[in-house]
């Protein structure tokens, strides 16, 4: 089983993070980051994944204010191979995932950074391949022609043939650096890439060495047919945000089957999937703290949150108006699959499956999807969480889980101090301590 | 006086440095770089200075194989953000200085990652903008239009009027955090910017708070008319690799004067000169060091370099052919002031001033200027580098010095051991210790 923590400020998938009592709020200094980085090493867990947005988050109409103003989702975003290398400079072990997107950055960028990472970080590095789907990362890039699918994954895959092509550029031995002859490397183990396909034309070689790791690991996080078919083709671990373990299993499977289809290993493509630990000293203390949450989510932030899934701006009506009303009044049907605007309405009838007979308003709908977006809230002791985890671990509905904070960073201490030593008495983690491991061998991906 | 390391690998200004016996050899290893910083700060220097380039370097006609082979000039190459990154992430005092391109990257990325680092160092950083003249640099950007002068200048100030916009789309005290009435940022205080230029369409505002020095430094390095009236207009501090303190003293003047013009005050702006220090317990001593350098240099490397210096490929010459049969074979009139390919002969000239009765040979040459290129190599006891620096410094010539190292990283250390000391005590330099400074301060230009 593979723990990963989410490092996402100052709101989470929890909208009211930073808020928390327990949360930090200088999330530009940098010995937070150290600081979480140390704690995520320390307490077991392998990686650190680092989302990305190339803008402050926009929800409907291009609004980015509420979010703002309320600190909501990402609204802080650093450039991510900083963070990367910021926590990379205090550890020796944890590994990390990097989001960034092929749409608006240049191939030999891309190589370069990751390789770089992969160096100084001792081969601990991870990319997580993202197309810069919606509309929120265009806005500092209109000048761009606007990309859409299936055009933005078939830019993403020429960029990933030419980044493995840089990152081969380097046989493993080209490196000499005997001083004696004065032969620093051998040009004869160093290739051009000669590169020249519908978008790019590179000659390389990369101006690095190969990395410890090889080159790095492989994330996506597509749930489209086209997002599962790249996944399958290039990836070594899927990011999911699933509400539940049939979502979970259906995703893994399914892109696994697509590998097999394409002549992978399907068992060498892992499912991490996005939890929200709540724990308690007992299941009443639990409760109460995830109820607790719910105080320092601004109903602003949760109605423009639930606006950007419904498509719909719903921020003049009455907080209790039924959500069954703001939809149909848009002329959306609340039974409905899809809707336009990529927004899905599974989760509505999820939530709706909590008490049938209750009229559901608008306010209950947007406090529970800004408590924890799609991802299962799992609220209970250690041993309750740890049953939880092991539950959709042992059923196969996932390898792993991304541990996303309520607070920050203390939730990934409360989690790493209390569920850890469970699941690793359980024996589903690697026993404590921190030997240098590059991320293949960690993940068991090497060779 | 400013000091800052110019941090190039495995060959720097001086062809042969790797090959040093007290060189270090693993260029990829993170610790080589936080210990390099650490010995910057410890030892006096204000700044830490990180070329760029975006591809292994290449001589004449696109070739790279002699240099990657005999390690010369940068033939590795890091991403520069993430060694500033690094190299901040063990200092809290040392600034640093990051080029990069403005024709090959995107105004929201570095704006973006430039903040991030202005954040993670605590307002240590300085920008040198270049615009990647030179053929190497477009290699691996061989699907971008190509961009000469004045257009790629042209795109520079676009870039940097965006940038600054960006920088200050957060007032500096937009940042709220008030966890009680659940305000994190006031958003009367954070401004879009709206930029539509003629190459660039952004919204902005950036993803974070104004940084803790406002916004970075600038730097530049132009030579050119058009790069003087652009440091003129732009920049704090001028990079500059000048033959003699009379180069030195025209180029700073110059661009004072032109900056007076735009009506700027000139005394902000500063010119840091690349120098190499040779250093001896005795004088007898230092001159044998700077005389076993030569050895190093690899006869191929410096016939390579000097062929793109000339712009006539020399590689078949017997290296004892005298110079002026090199050039006059060419065509090239060995008395003319500048060549094709941007190469000027003046270096040429004062080579032969040391000797005018020489008959200079192909070989000659070419180790002479893969020596040191054409910056200064003072060859001395600590005295006698301390007073050539001091002349250099109370002339006018300069502002300070880029001290570029024979052997990595070592020159740093028997710099600031010997000749900082020395300084010091003539109170040309900050005393010792090193409290946290942004490099606004540093530089006496906050305010």
């Amino acid at each position: 089983m593979f723990l990963a923590g989410y490092i996402l400020v100052p709101g989470s998938h929890f909208a009211g993070m930073w808020r928390h009592p327990y949360s930090e709020t200088d999330f530009c200094d940098p010995d937070l980051f150290k600081d979480t980085a140390v704690t995520l090493e320390r307490g077991g867990f392998d990686l650190a994944f680092i989302p990305e947005s190339l803008s402050v988050t926009t929800g409907l109409n291009d609004n980015y204010e509420t979010f703002l103003k309320y600190g909501a989702v990402g609204a802080i975003r650093h450039d991510p191979n900083l963070l990367v290398s910021l926590m990379a400079s205090v550890t020796k072990s944890l590994g990390f995932t990097v989001t960034l997107s092929t749409t608006y950055m240049e191939p030999y960028h891309l190589a370069r950074t990751l390789s770089t990472l992969d160096h100084f970080s001792m081969g601990r590095i991870s990319w997580n391949v993202v197309t810069s789907a919606g509309p929120s990362n265009g806005h500092n890039f209109g000048h761009f022609p606007k990309l859409i699918s299936p055009e933005a994954y078939d830019r993403a895959e020429e960029i990933l043939e030419i980044c493995r092509k840089l990152w081969k550029s380097w046989e493993p031995d080209a490196l000499v650096s005997d001083k004696a002859s004065g032969l620093y490397a051998d040009t004869g183990k160093i290739h051009p890439i000669d590169h020249e396909g519908e978008r790019f034309k590179l000659r390389g070689p990369l101006s690095l060495p190969a990395g410890p790791d090889g080159e790095p690991i492989l994330m996506s996080v597509g749930v489209s047919p086209r997002g599962r078919d790249f996944s399958a083709k290039w990836v070594d671990v899927v990011f999911a945000i699933q509400a539940d373990a049939e979502g979970m299993s259906e995703l893994r499977a399914d892109v696994r089957r697509r590998a097999a289809e394409m002549g992978r290993d399907p068992e060498k493509i892992f499912l991490l999937t996005a939890v929200q630990p709540v724990i308690g000293e007992t299941e009443a203390i639990a409760k109460a703290r995830a109820e607790y949450l719910d105080e320092l989510i601004h109903p602003d932030v949760a109605i423009a949150f639930l606006s950007g899934m419904i498509g719909v701006d719903a921020t003049g009506f009455d907080p209790d108006t039924p959500i069954d009303e703001v939809l149909e009044s848009a002329g959306k049907s609340p039974n409905k699959a899809a809707v336009d605007g990529g927004a899905a309405f599974p989760w509505l009838e999820r939530i709706r499956e909590e008490d049938r007979g209750r009229l559901w308003t608008l306010h209950d709908i947007a406090i529970r999807m800004a408590r924890s977006t799609s991802t299962p809230r799992l609220v209970g002791t250690p041993e309750q969480v740890a049953d939880q985890l092991e539950s959709y671990f042992t059923s196969g509905a996932c390898d792993g889980f991304v541990i996303t904070p309520t607070h920050f960073p203390g939730s990934f201490d409360e989690f790493s101090r209390s569920v850890v030593p469970i699941l690793r008495q359980r024996g589903h983690i690697r026993p404590a301590g921190h030997e240098p491991l590059t991320l293949r061998q960690r993940l068991g991906l090497q060779g």
